[in-house]
């Protein structure tokens, strides 16, 4: 097979690994991901050969996605707006992507450190466009909103609907504790 | 000896303890607490027959005294004051006990579990008169405010200074990353 046909059979496998993960978490089935991709499983099983490297797959397309829509929001006029409606997607996918790698009971350590500073590059410019339109302190950094996204999702990873929890208390952590002095 | 004797003696030498855990961390040596309360180490190791019995009976008694701190604010006049003080000094004590907890390697979570829930329950009346004094909005839980700190511990506890660089994102939390609509 030429090359440009595999690496389109592989980000069609990736698509269609993703819309399966995302409707049964961990519980994806490969099977199912090569009948809807067209495509044997042992095809699907040389790109992922394991439920791990297939779920790796798919939290790294999304970081990308994430990291690439930061861009296209860093040109939004309302910088506020685009900065908080990052990280909430952002939030809701961490808490998606904690469970699932809880759930395989993974080592992820090194991969939640790659993503972290993935995301807090993307961020970065959100965060100096919404301190310049003064919504957020001069003092803030797109570390420290990634770290306070990051700590909440680890608080909440016991919870019944981690992602809802998560979303919950962000909007706490957005809008103050207890803003008025 | 008499049992009171016996009451005392524990007494001191966990107050002994505790000033030993604040000063060296995990590493606390067990013959100079022995030195220091003037007892035997035998005896020391009679109440703390391991270095994770000693810290775990050092945490114990910290989450104790914030409980019976959160009692005490709860009196103050000043409800706003009194909670973020609360907020801040478990914030303090968590990051230092989690640290030494990782030092150790120690399977803490059934601990950490039953810390949260006393801090919840002794955080209750702080949030209830804070929301009645309008610093806090009427939807915030204790528990909530549990799983912020417990998120932003979790999230710098690999930091060089996870004590301060927690305490720094709990201010950002409680002002509010993005207060203004």
């Amino acid at each position: 097979m030429p090359r440009s046909d595999a690496r389109r059979n592989y980000a069609r496998i990736l698509a269609v690994a993703e819309a399966e993960v995302a409707a049964h978490g961990a519980e994806a089935s490969l099977e199912q991901i090569a009948r809807t991709a067209g495509v044997g499983s042992a095809t699907v099983r040389r790109h992922f050969p394991s439920r791990p490297a297939l779920l790796e797959a798919v939290f790294r397309r999304q970081v990308d996605a994430l990291a690439e829509r930061a861009h296209a929001l860093a040109e939004e006029s309302d910088a506020r707006t685009a900065l908080l409606d990052w990280l909430r997607a952002v939030t809701t996918y961490a808490a998606t992507a904690r469970g699932m790698a809880t759930a395989l009971v993974r080592d992820d350590e090194s991969m939640a450190h790659a993503c972290s500073t993935t995301m807090t590059e993307a961020g970065e410019p959100l965060v100096r466009k919404a301190i310049e339109a003064g919504a957020v302190g001069a003092d803030v950094t797109a570390a420290d909103l990634i770290a306070v996204v990051t700590g909440i999702v680890l608080a909440t990873e016991h919870h019944r609907d981690p992602a809802a929890e998560a979303r919950r208390l962000l909007e706490l952590a957005v809008r103050g504790i207890s803003p008025r002095p």
